[in-house]
């Protein structure tokens, strides 16, 4: 290694171009170790973001519409909720609520899990004939316009797309030259399995993130939303032995007794939950917070936090 | 939200001071918004990273000394293999040499599992006696100096650490200011349970990441490692239902047979495993490929990667 500590990071707004060492070598990056960006400086006694989310007032939630919320109940007990992403994937999002009113899932089940990576549920390739309503190749939705779109800028480096922030409370890479925003593939985000391109999958296989961030699937597959509640009746789960994870056996899938959209069940099984809005005080407060973790365990405050480590402050709703 | 779309990423090496909109308003973020750093172009057709693992030369691998190997054989079966770290936490790894040997984790167990956090093991409050040879309250290993690694750089921005990249075959975050580096927690990486501070930890509790990387715990906790092999033991396993994941019932908890070093078991059972040289072409060419992702399902590579996303490879090696 002949490039040791090529770069220099800038600690004020000042421009600096880092001229860096030549990154030479077999060893040697990229000239991409050349890099330099604004920080801001670590926050010392920034609010504790766990308290800041108790002591939200009630204004700074949103109601999640029971249209946007699909309820799957496993065959074993227990349940996951999804909140839909119709702003970011209007297809698919239609196709999944589709899918749930022509219940699709009912009798599927959860074949893939690979561990650090994704679980995966669907029917695979049990049923072929799609519901009425079901747009067998929607776009690709990738992306959408970032014009419309009010954007909370998160205020830290990210390493994957030029800007990061939030939008109605959902986490978005974005892009003002291309004009161009995104979901973010976080931990318990929600995507839609698909083949190689030019499909985009129909929404039918559907698998949500129990790893690290796999950021690299930006922009190459739709994501239709989060897991608000169960994540870990898919995370902690047998990983499977096949390749990509998937059980060899399929009776090894975890059976899914049905999948509903809230609206459609009845108010007594109709599950209700709240999202902090992304532009509440509380929000920015909670951000400079999860950035700045303080009391009496850390020692220093980090002074930045990646958009998936700041996970969007979701609760069951009061009735 | 009033400051949508604030700042500009820059797109070429050119200084760039993004002057951006004020972030005002309640929603607004601090001005943190405002930030500017190059990156490089993404890169079209870059290689596999899996295939460059794959292929990559016998020189480009280095083995791992057996004294630097915990393995933890679990009594249900399975063995999870850590990577000791002398190089970043000394005192605290000589402290768990001393524990293996002293069989002080034989008959402990895995006592807390908290969805996209930790696991954790240990004895808990069951050995007060300390083994000869453990120090009972180390230095704050939380960095070491700078002066003396040889450093190659990621060459992608970080959401934490002024620069990150790989000393040795570990991922790490560094300050040239400052004069500091030190381990990231990435998934399957390994620390040293601790109180409040100014405890840091005998190395007597140990954790393993077993979700999305929870890097404001950096430079607060000593890391001592990373799970080499056998992290699925640890995260696919019910969470526990207390506080912070700790089992409810103590009969919950996962028993570990015994804890060794493997150097001190016998030829037969002793595990091997091999790093990829971060200071290897074959690893600057890994490094590409995960940021560029291409083949037949890619349509767009990132033309970035955060430290975690390109966990350092490891192999089983042959004897």
């Amino acid at each position: 290694m002949k490039a040791a500590v090529a770069a220099l990071a800038c600690a004020s707004l000042a421009a600096c171009a880092t001229p860096g060492d030549e990154a030479g070598g077999d060893g040697g990056p990229e000239p991409a170790a050349r890099y330099a960006f604004w920080r801001p400086a670590p926050v010392v006694d920034a609010p504790d973001p766990n308290k800041v989310v108790q002591e939200a007032p009630a204004e700074a939630w949103r109601r999640i519409d029971p249209a946007d919320l699909l309820v799957i109940d496993l065959k074993e007990g227990g349940r996951v909720v999804v909140e839909l992403a119709p702003a970011f994937a209007p297809v698919h999002v239609a196709n999944i609520r589709a899918f749930a009113r022509a219940r699709w899932w009912d009798g599927a089940g959860i074949y893939r899990v690979q561990d650090n990576y994704v679980a995966q549920w669907g029917n695979g390739d049990a049923k072929t004939e799609l519901p009425p309503g079901v747009v067998r190749r929607p776009p690709a939705e990738y992306f959408r316009d970032l014009a419309g779109l009010e954007v909370r800028p998160l205020g830290f480096p990210d390493s994957y797309a030029p800007m990061v922030g939030h939008v109605d409370g959902w986490p978005v890479g974005y892009d003002p030259e291309e004009g161009r925003a995104w979901l973010t593939h976080c931990y318990a985000y929600v995507g839609v399995g698909r083949d190689l391109a030019p499909d985009t999958g129909t929404g039918g296989e559907l698998y949500a993130v129990i790893g690290h961030a796999p950021r690299h699937l930006d922009l190459n597959i739709a994501l239709i939303g989060r897991v608000v509640d169960g994540i870990a009746l898919l995370s902690a789960r047998p990983r499977g032995t096949e390749a990509l994870g998937f059980y060899k056996d399929p009776a090894q899938a975890i059976p899914i007794a049905r999948a509903r959209l809230a609206a459609d069940l009845t108010e007594a099984e109709r599950p209700a939950f709240e999202v902090l809005r992304s532009d509440s005080h509380a929000f920015g407060q909670y951000v400079t917070g999860r950035a700045n973790r303080g009391g009496d365990f850390f020692q220093r405050p980090a002074g930045g936090v990646d958009i998936c480590n700041a996970a969007v402050p979701v609760r069951k709703a009061t009735r």
